[in-house]
């Protein structure tokens, strides 16, 4: 784990860091010592680590909630390089859906194959980062909506560490298998109106989690249209499961 | 409206009375002096005005929120005469499930005649109650789930103070077509192994609200059982919008 940058503003405290290649973002505390909780944060396709939708929970779970924050790139996407196999894949499938395939599917392959990546991949990085003195072997949550809902729910099903999730945004065809070996608390979030996930798709996802503490939350709108109040509810379900 | 009794405990002053024969209690704070939001509660079928469900969130509504809460007894209920008609129905009912009928249609008619009593009867309660010096003309939130979402979402509808409604546990059979008629926000209450209403009817339900702010919450569980941390969030969506 190498520290490449530091800053610090408005109480948080931000370190960029490269382990084994993959490029990351740790924000804590300004003041932090010592253990506290930890959450993981996956980005949506096409995003990267520090996109405006990460940042801005990132902050509020720092400031709010006394938590350290780290987030990743996924391969392919912001900092690390290209990678041709997923291009091949990627053109193709809009070949494929241009000649009236269903997206769906193909999306549910695409991810599995991504998240035999970076489910160790993030292992990885909470075994590095919770080194750190600041962040310490304290209890791990995990947050991810859309791809990082797909690449969520094998995460959360293969690391114990994670004690409670957010997730959503995602469906059954990609995600069941997994999501019916976790068994942690499980705040599950659902866009009504969702164009790009089915909704019997989301709720057979919500319906597959093996959780017996399982809530979902679902809300009128599109797939990026989660409303500000589910923010707050966030903070306070992994106030309750984390602290 | 004629007050028969009046007590107070740990900050909450109950009255009940009577108003044309229907019996109801208010609960407001020990020390409320001028106007406030009022939240009127529905009970469950075979309950009544002081369930415990009731008043377990009445007290908090009170303690927490600073609101004025208003509960009265469903015809056929808690202190009111056994109802001959409604007795005769659910005889009949009773009946037509043993020979193989399908509850829920014959639930959705009852409820639905039960309502064109209880609509304009808690109308009238409203208007007596903010009438008094220590609630007055605040908005006003509603609270129901099951029976209490069956004549809560035609009293809604129908009911231009209602700003906010807490409604669940009811199916779309019952109530899509008042809850068509429904435009304030709402927060819909799910159980997710509801033995008494199909998911599909529930879900359907939440569906045919044309609030553009609804948002659904769906815990696993049956009918009776919905979680502890939903009052949390009830006590925060009503501070939301009446406060």
């Amino acid at each position: 784990m190498r520290f490449t940058s530091e800053t610090s503003s408005d109480g948080v405290r931000e370190q960029l860091f490269t382990i084994d290649d993959v490029p990351g973002v740790l924000w804590t505390p300004d003041d932090a010592v010592g253990t506290r909780p930890l959450i993981l944060m996956g980005h949506g396709g096409g995003q990267h680590k520090k996109a405006p939708g990460i940042m801005f929970r990132a902050r509020r779970f720092v400031t709010e909630g006394g938590f350290a924050v780290v987030a990743v790139d996924v391969p392919g996407h912001g900092d690390r390089p290209k990678d041709e196999e997923y291009d091949r894949i990627a053109t193709r499938n809009q070949a494929r859906v241009e000649a009236g395939e269903e997206l769906a599917p193909l999306l549910a392959d695409f991810q599995a194959l991504v998240a035999r990546r970076t489910v160790p991949e993030w292992r990885v990085v909470l075994d590095a980062v919770q080194e750190r003195e600041h962040v310490g072997a304290g209890p791990v949550g995990y947050w991810g909506v859309s791809l990082g809902c797909g690449l969520g729910v094998p995460f959360v099903a293969a690391e114990p560490r994670v004690r409670a999730a957010v997730l959503g945004l995602g469906g059954a065809l990609a995600s069941a298998e997994p999501a019916a070996r976790i068994t942690v608390p499980v705040e599950f979030l659902m866009q009504w109106d969702d164009e790009r996930v089915p909704r019997a798709q989301g709720l057979a996802l919500f319906d597959a989690l093996a959780s017996t503490d399982k809530t979902l939350h679902a809300n009128p709108g599109g797939h990026g249209e989660i409303p500000a109040f589910e923010l707050d509810s966030t903070l306070r379900f992994f106030a309750r499961h984390l602290h």
